[in-house]
């Protein structure tokens, strides 16, 4: 078995030394954040995860999640992780202290999470979910909502979730139709039905406080007239004690993967007793919900790469372990078997996952970063600008890490052979966990038109100037190091060529061919991914290249350093190539894709 | 749920249209085999596939394969299916009518595999293992061995094995250490472990029939070493009763997919009492196993192939009958919700299923009838470049169902969106059962390095040139029709480009750098595999183009033929181009994959 599924040196390396996060500490808001501290929370959220998570990761898939007794039932070390995370303060950690938070960085609290999520995925969901929930209560709830809810959420003792599908609305929310029905009290009666409700209830939980869409009576057609609610599984009583407020469980969904996480089906209202209660403004529910919406956006890149980086340690320890048969080199019956590492096919394979989940995480973490340092600006002008970036590199940090990380997976699954298809290894269960990622928070396909259709357009194209800008930055100190040199003139040759790309595609959309425009969106998707991820190589490059230039390392060290510099040249001899087969796709005007009158998909 | 699983119209056109499978009729040995015999017996394969096989695919799957009471517990259904297979005479199909067996053509029977692999394609590998482990009895075994076993396998009553894999020696044969010890009598004493054993013993199967490597005792180390035995799992005593023959089931490999097809774990001699009998030479066993696995290799190719078939009716189905979103063109919240179906993205993910599914069965068609093709050629030129043919293209056969086979399941399960995740739809389970393909029989690694490592560099390149005239009659009849000629010129010059690749690596080969030639060959595989499909499909729009100029066809046919046109121009436009990236990297001659001193992956 696997005794490794992340790894604290690179954590630290892309923390400390590539993206510098103790800097926050000079602002006031994050001023405890300085080194030791981030360590010791690291350290701390790594020893939870070694005893709480990890044992269990397989043990709660088995175990899975029955529907029975009007309840799904959970693995029962689930539930003592849930706790265990609430005293540690993990659930509320990003929350300000005067609402029982520690201000954490969302770098620091998302690192955490990858550390939590590589260890046991389905377990990590129930409190990321729950900390989004309470940080749309208090970003948009009243004080006396505040008080009710989120002490109880942040202990872990009540569940939070984010209540968005119903059966035929799906990733077409305008179309949600669950009612809401002023009661005359201030308080709404809710009537509907909700599907793929992650942990929207389970054995052992004392209460789920749903932050769910619904529409108003009269409120108008689609998105303009959902709000958002506050919709408990129990009602609190004046004196703590519950009353059921007609939130009935009616299944679970029964999944390929993620069997540990419970996915509910809900019903409001079957006795007109659900209350709910408005939180923010009457009709700007999917506004408010845009905030959780891009934090699990956030969260699902973090998910895949979490996923991806327990297979990535579990195959790399597989490859040194196991002989089987010889190296080309010298192939004698009378030697020994060589390890499978030694093969250049295998070690292709583990280059491939090494820099799909070090390339994975440098985005969420550019992302994560952008986000604290939105949060401490003060200058407008600047605020605005790290935000355009982050929302131009959302939908790339949740879809890349997905879809990529899918490939990681299936590459670490092949290098044990059979085994890996067996349920002996824990890389079968992890390619069944993340193949839910690139579905979770808007498929590929609708991130693919959010980048191309909105972020890319967005503010005439300023978002993808401050991107460039950012690049630029990185290539101009690899041109001082010979040996990263090429790989900052192919940066720059491969930015030129997606700028050409984006003011061709960008014409179509000007002759208003709008749909014709989006058609390929998801090869652009896949086009700017290289891109990025190129760029956080040689940004990770740039800082390796300096520490071995600058410390005089020596053993492990001068080996990780070395290794960075190595996948840089790994991610651009075998990956970066591919954009000339996107780009080639992106300029054929040939429309076969768009629907027409005679169907010609039979 | 899905209602279909394969196209009986596509499966006749290639047969008929494309490939002139009736042709086989001018010779005796086929003479039966008229357009007649071979509709009926489509028609019956279905029948039985629609019956016995594809109402029982999930609950097969949900049933598994325990080990229980010695054995391996299997759906009852299975073992029907079976019986019923043997009743058909669809195990023993192939073989000479004089041993009992239907002189079947490979095309067809292949077919009849395809249809039955797209409704289970766990049940149908009981049957295909026993149709080739007797194959091996009939072509290397003695009078006597054919007469004791045969009979009873082709009549589904016993079940054939291949025992290969030992624990220490997975993809490296010539390191099995399994022992035949001559007993005096002609008979040996068999000891030694095999695991992965499909259909290695199950409930409700009277006796299974081990065809094994061994190493007779004193035999050279490595592949020169082994010889074949029969080794059954009871001795067969001379009034028909059974001895049981020392063969322990030591349990079954829980699998993430083929959940229904029992894999097991085999202990030979524990009691000194495991009868082995030696099949043809001695010390030949790896020569002859090869006519096993060649033949197996195809069959996992229409294993992929049909797991992706089903993947995709069941996909297009949904999306025929799913609304969810407006049209890009016209998105008035007033409107109905449009079908997914006419999504851009959905399409192109229907569009990439149908290429993939469609190109890969006219690969395996071009397989097979090379194979049909050379059993019946008496010119020894001409049946030898039938064989260097299909020796060329079966590593490809093997490799693009299985590896392009997921990515067009994946795109299938992505157009169910957040249902493609949940058991209550096939998909999940599609997903699941066709991840094994790229591991059987040879993981892709292997099948790469044969490709490049072998078949290529044979007879001093004459496959590649056959194949070259091959594609060139393809072009020609393409370059008459306006339409086609672009696509024509296009193969023409993807050809070039696959030439002038291979001599670059060839001159790697050549400096002695083994390692280095080999290092990339799955890029080679990716690069070789776009080239035979892009030819398959331009063979088949070529005789869909002819049929719509002399036809004048209408309705289903007329759709049916255009569609073979459009998927044509969806295969050059978003797959073709991907060979730009393939040939940029494998012409990089920087190694970062081949192992050196200093190890540089952690």
């Amino acid at each position: 078995m696997a005794s490794e599924y992340m790894s604290m040196d690179n954590l630290r390396f892309l923390m400390y030394e590539v993206f510098e996060t103790p800097e926050l500490a000079n602002h006031p808001f994050y001023a405890e954040y300085n080194k030791d501290t981030i360590d010791m929370m690291l350290d701390t959220a790594k020893q939870l995860s070694d005893n709480m998570l990890f044992p269990f990761f397989e043990e709660a898939d088995r175990y899975g999640t029955e529907y029975r007794d009007g309840t799904i039932q959970i693995h029962p070390s689930t539930n003592k992780f849930i706790k265990a995370a609430g005293e540690g303060g993990w659930i509320g950690a990003a929350a300000p202290a005067k609402l029982g938070g520690m201000q954490m960085p969302s770098t620091l609290l998302n690192a955490v999470h990858f550390i939590m999520g590589a260890a046991n995925n389905s377990a990590m969901g129930y409190i990321g979910l729950t900390g989004g929930a309470a940080r749309l209560i208090y970003s948009f709830g009243t004080k006396e909502q505040q008080e009710k809810y989120i002490p109880k959420m942040f202990a872990g003792d009540w569940q939070g979730t984010m209540a968005l599908t119903e059966p035929q609305a799906g990733s077409s929310l305008s179309d949600l139709v669950t009612s809401a029905t002023p009661a005359g009290d201030g308080s709404y009666r809710i009537k509907g039905q909700k599907i793929f409700i992650s942990s929207g209830d389970y054995s052992g939980v004392e209460n789920v406080v749903h932050l769910m869409l619904a529409r108003i009576d009269g409120a108008p057609k689609g998105s303009k007239g959902i709000s958002l609610f506050i919709v408990p599984k129990h009602r609190i009583n004046e004196d703590g004690s519950f009353t059921s407020n007609d939130v009935t469980t009616a299944g679970a969904f029964h999944k390929m993967g993620q069997s540990g996480y419970a996915t509910s089906h809900l019903i409001m209202g079957e006795k007109d007793d659900c209350h709910g209660h408005l939180v923010g403004e009457e009709g700007r529910g999917l506004h408010h919900m845009f905030q959780m919406m891009n934090a699990a956006r956030i969260s699902v890149g973090v998910t895949g790469a979490a996923i991806a980086s327990a297979a990535y340690y579990a195959s790399l320890q597989y490859a040194n372990e196991r002989p089987q048969g010889r190296r080309i080199t010298n192939r004698d019956i009378n030697l020994p078997q060589s390890l499978i590492i030694e093969h250049a096919d295998v070690r292709r394979m583990l280059m491939l996952q090494k820099t799909i989940v070090e390339g994975s995480l440098g985005l969420l973490m550019e992302c994560t970063k952008l986000h604290d340092l939105m949060e401490i600006e003060e200058d407008e002008e600047k605020k605005k600008n790290y935000d355009m970036l982050l929302e131009l590199l959302t939908p790339v940090a949740k879809t890349y890490p997905s879809e990529a990380g899918i490939v990681s997976v299936s590459n670490g699954l092949q290098i044990f052979g059979g085994y890996g298809f067996c349920k002996d290894f824990p890389l079968e269960q992890l390619y069944r966990d993340i193949r839910i990622c690139p579905l979770y928070e808007g498929t590929t396909g609708i991130q693919s038109m959010d980048l191309l259709g909105r972020k890319v357009t967005m503010g005439n194209g300023k978002a993808l100037m401050l991107l460039a800008g950012e690049v630029q930055k990185a290539v101009q100190e690899a041109m001082n190091y010979d040996d990263l040199k090429p790989y900052a003139k192919e940066l720059m040759r491969q930015g030129q060529l997606l700028q050409e790309t984006t003011q061709y595609l960008i014409g179509i959309a000007m002759t208003g061919d709008k749909e014709g425009f989006l058609a390929d969106a998801n090869f652009y998707m896949e086009l700017f991914s290289i891109n990025i991820i190129a760029w956080q190589w040689l940004k990770q490059a740039n800082v390796a290249k300096r520490a071995l230039l600058t410390e005089n390392p020596q053993g492990d060290r001068l080996q990780f350093l070395e290794s960075k510099i190595h996948a840089l040249k790994f991610y651009f001899k075998y990956e970066v190539p591919k954009t000339a087969g996107f780009i080639t796709i992106l300029k054929d005007t040939e429309q076969l894709t768009v629907a027409r009158e005679k169907e010609l998909i039979c």
